[in-house]
């Protein structure tokens, strides 16, 4: 067997939406640990810093005239602002990951995506994660015995919200099986790897190949 | 492990070009042998059946007038005319695969892919297949050894000439060692058949998770 040839290329953002319960974070961390060069995105947030998380991993902790700043300045990739805090992806960081080739996972709702959308259409991938049942997904709502009827309802209805947004995504996993899951999002991510505008040294090798220079 | 759950699909049209010498027509040969859910696209042909072609497995065989008649009626999705000969592909059995949820797989080159662009847009996945180097391609161009500087000449022009249009193509593989060159064209496949826009009772499968119904 012959030596590959690896062109240099463009890494892509990899997004993940589902509705909770759907499996994503469990299936961000295999994704994590099978593909090297998939990095996960850092976020900005105005919110306190809690017991045991780390600057710059977990998040970046900034003020908010800093959120605001950066915001206001187009800094921020999408954000968004759950109960009093304020979230944000800075562009920066994500921008020299995908420079470098490397990968980038976002673990955002459809509201996030919208956003990269406008923002990184060219650059963006992104993976819709589907429960197999109505009941799977019920029964992965009801996370404590004494949960009441009125709060998984609550839940459910939160879940369909979500769903409704699936035919904005590129692709759509239903996550019957995990291993298949992980499967699926691996032949996403090799096959999104191989288009031609994210193979930056392709130019250069048909030029080669054309006029043997 | 769970039952998998199969949504109805529709099939999709694979093309493959390349400059000959590439190795297209054996990848074309293991994809046929690998997949069984994808066909050979069947052209129209205006030129007399050889010893040994099959009607309707190697060509449909049709008189200059019937061509005429279909390509005029908009019955084929593309066509060129090769020396005095006549071909061209007939929508209706791709047409009739890809509704049985089949992927139709074509062997045309850059011409043919344009107006499939044009006339087929949705259904099509466009993959161009490279040679690993320069050397390797005039060496395969050589087909014998006695073959005069100016024939192999001839031939790497042609091959330039079609190389040139890499860009118009959704991937480029480079064929460096077969079996990978494979395993990436069914990558592809693979993931191309998971589009939502394919899935075609993924709507359905979400009403039902969202309603219950």
């Amino acid at each position: 067997m012959t030596k590959p040839i690896i062109l240099k290329r463009r890494g892509l953002m990899l997004v993940l939406s589902s509705p909770s319960g759907a499996g994503k974070t469990t299936l961000s961390r295999m994704l994590l640990a099978s593909e090297p060069d998939l990095v996960m995105s850092v976020s900005v947030t105005t919110r306190p810093m809690r017991p045991g998380e780390v600057e710059g991993k977990d998040y970046y902790f900034i003020s908010e005239a800093e959120f605001s700043k950066q915001r206001d300045s187009g800094a921020l990739l999408e954000h968004a602002k759950v109960f009093d805090h304020h979230y944000g992806t800075p562009s920066g960081s994500v921008n020299t990951a995908l420079a470098n080739g490397k990968d980038v996972l976002f673990d955002i709702d459809w509201q996030g995506t919208q956003q990269l959308k406008v923002n990184a259409r060219e650059d963006l991938v992104a993976v819709f994660i589907l429960p197999p049942s109505r009941n799977d997904l019920q029964s992965r709502l009801t996370t404590r015995a004494q949960d009441s009827a009125e709060v998984v309802a609550g839940r459910m209805a939160k879940a369909s919200d979500e769903m409704s947004h699936w035919p904005e995504y590129d692709y759509v996993v239903i996550n019957d099986d995990l291993e298949a899951a992980h499967t699926q999002m691996r032949t996403i991510l090799a096959t999104e790897r191989m288009k031609p505008e994210r193979q930056i040294g392709l130019s250069d090798f048909v030029t080669k190949l054309r006029e043997g220079k």
